[in-house]
């Protein structure tokens, strides 16, 4: 195969929306990064004589063949980042899928159904704390009213932001035609695990882990750290702090995961006692009984740290995704065309996740040698990534070529 | 005494940057509702026919007399306060001090020095992290350069703060000229604990207990959440939570005060294990030896834990003022002047506490029921209040107009 193309799109990309000083991303939905993202993706599927389409939830379509047509099958993933992210979660599908589309071309491939190359919008939830909203939009997960109330740190109604990046938010909603149109949908990713270290550059996912994020709202009283006495405080960061390691405790008995890792107090002064901390729970676990019962222990952990602080505790579900089993006669056939690959596990949610309920889904997971991702330090090697696009051009002649 | 005059200038100030959501005040250095309280203060010294100043440093005065006369009484305190903090730190000061000149006049006093009533800028510090910066720059202990360095949130430099509300900065650094023609300064507050919640309305202070911010860096490794498992982990949270504790309960044994009230996370993603967590420790105690102790045993629970966690922690001492012992000739003269009061110290520091180490000072305390303090809730009732402003002009007629 030819990997210039794959080569030069990367170099492309590699630069948008990159900080200089985190050397991590900041594509978040519909700023100015995000939108150089969408002018890059245009400009690959017109130079490929593409017809392109932005549906009505600000997700980007490239078709080959005809875009009404039955069957369709379709791979992509997205482009924007979360907080100072890497490079290869999410740009690496949609790279792949465009670079395995010029190496079908170069093979002479004849298709026999419609195929597209998809970037969805906001996966990261990055900016208004909702994961997957392009997809889960589409899929009908996500209620138009609902996206509507989201808004950004300042204040910014996602619709509003959409209308100033020049979408127009009136359609948003359900997506129905289009997706019954589609046969199948084939995400390719960067493993966000150490997985596939211990053999092949390739893998095929079996299921996502149940997860979800609550939010932890600590309210205690503010008050003057260096006069108030300590039997007269109520602290809010102490009732935070008990629960960010009692978390981490109950967790690694569950063998399941829980992580804190954002956080907003006020009023966050050096010489205040906070009246308020709120964190954010991240936790994931193979099956959902494992899961409920674990946030379960740190609920109940959390409680009874805050009546000793003198701190109520409030605990809100912000989000929650089920278990995903992916399509298994399509997990099978992949794996085994690709010469029986690993198949693996993924705590991360993705918009394969989202689509699966409605249409036949697989991902493609290629090696990531330290395992890190969110993080500037996320990384593939480059013949890595290669196998990949090769693996998804062998998958997609599978799918879209068959007479 | 007449109650009118502080009713009124109470009530002028009440709603000047007060956040209608919080309830609390958000008065920083140079910001808008600054610039408020400041128009207040020149029209209470220009209405009483006083002679109004600012001094190179951003400083107000108001004087009764010759500005350059020998042997000046000041009194005053300042008018900004910490994020979301109450009416009373501060402000209490300066409107009792205006309250107890009008109390004065009413009385036909006659003074044999001059009188100047002081708005000390930027003393709480919250916007640029080193606190009572109008005094540390006037009595030489914050130097021009350091000022100079010095940025907000949003990477604004102080001179280009203080440019932009109309103040030239070109002129600022100490001002010994002006602070040697002071005989006597006089700073009330409110109280911030609860030592006088068990009798006289007023009190004296004897001693400002030494105190510092020092803040942790936390340095981790981000990653994926969802995906990165417990044993490849490096998360700067749990280091930040363990120490937290670790502060509270040696705090307590050592009977000083330490507190966490501010936290910056990077990226601070929900999904996303952060990369660096900053947590600022102030502390506390009533003798210097008792607080190097407790900092190092903090700061030896923070390495042991983080050598755990595979967190680099990194401590850097921002501020530190060592014990203050106000003048004993003056303290003893105030509290006997007004029927041997109480004599108490105080963890909170005060302009008072910086200018102590060039002139003679002393300051008043009015009771507080709750002892809250930084805060909405902060409260001084408002007897209480006019017990104060007649014992600063009882103070003030016996230091000033003495023949």
């Amino acid at each position: 195969m030819t990997s210039g193309s794959f080569e030069r799109m990367w170099a492309e990309l590699l630069p948008v929306g990159r900080s200089a000083s985190s050397g991590g991303y900041r594509r978040f939905a519909w700023n100015s990064a995000d939108a150089e993202c969408r002018a890059w993706f245009e400009e690959q599927a017109r130079s490929r004589g593409l017809t392109y389409e932005l549906d009505r939830n600000g997700n980007q379509w490239a078709w080959l063949g005809d875009p009404s047509g039955e069957g369709a099958v379709v791979t992509g993933s997205h482009l924007d980042s979360v907080p100072d992210g890497g490079a290869f979660d999410g740009p690496l599908g949609v790279v792949s899928s465009f670079a395995a589309l010029d190496e079908l071309r170069l093979r002479g491939a004849e298709f026999s159904r419609p195929l597209a190359i998809v970037n969805f919008g906001d996966e990261e939830g990055a900016r208004f704390g909702v994961a997957c909203v392009g997809s889960r939009l589409s899929a009908g997960v996500l209620s138009r009213e609902q996206a509507f109330e989201l808004r950004d740190a300042d204040g910014v109604r996602l619709p509003d932001a959409m209308e100033r990046a020049g979408h127009d938010p009136g359609a948003i909603g359900a997506d129905g035609d289009r997706l019954a149109r589609i046969g199948a949908f084939v995400e390719l990713h960067v493993e966000q695990g150490r997985y596939l270290t211990q053999g092949q550059p390739v893998g095929v996912a079996s299921a996502i882990w149940p997860h979800g994020r609550w939010r932890f709202d600590f309210h205690g009283e503010a008050n003057h750290a260096g006069t108030t006495r300590i039997e007269d405080r109520r602290d809010p960061m102490l009732t935070y702090a008990n629960t960010v390691l009692a978390a981490r405790k109950k967790a690694k008995l569950a063998g399941a995961l829980a992580t804190f890792g954002k956080v907003a107090v006020e009023p966050n002064g050096t010489n205040a006692i906070a009246s308020l901390v709120r964190g954010w729970l991240d936790s994931r676990a193979a099956d959902e009984r494992t899961l409920d019962a674990l946030v379960e222990e740190i609920r109940q952990a959390a409680y009874e740290r805050g009546a000793r602080d003198g701190v109520r505790v409030e605990l809100t579900r912000e989000s929650f995704t089920p278990v995903v089993d992916f399509d298994s006669p399509l997990r099978d056939r992949l794996a085994k065309l690709l010469g029986d690959v690993p198949v693996l596990p993924t705590g991360a949610g993705h918009d394969a996740g989202i689509l699966a309920s409605v249409i036949p889904t697989a991902m493609l997971f290629v090696r990531n040698p330290s395992g890190v991702s969110h993080s500037p330090a996320e990384h593939a090697e480059e013949p890595d990534c290669l196998a990949g696009v090769a693996a998804l051009a062998d998958v997609l002649e599978d799918l879209a070529c068959q007479p």
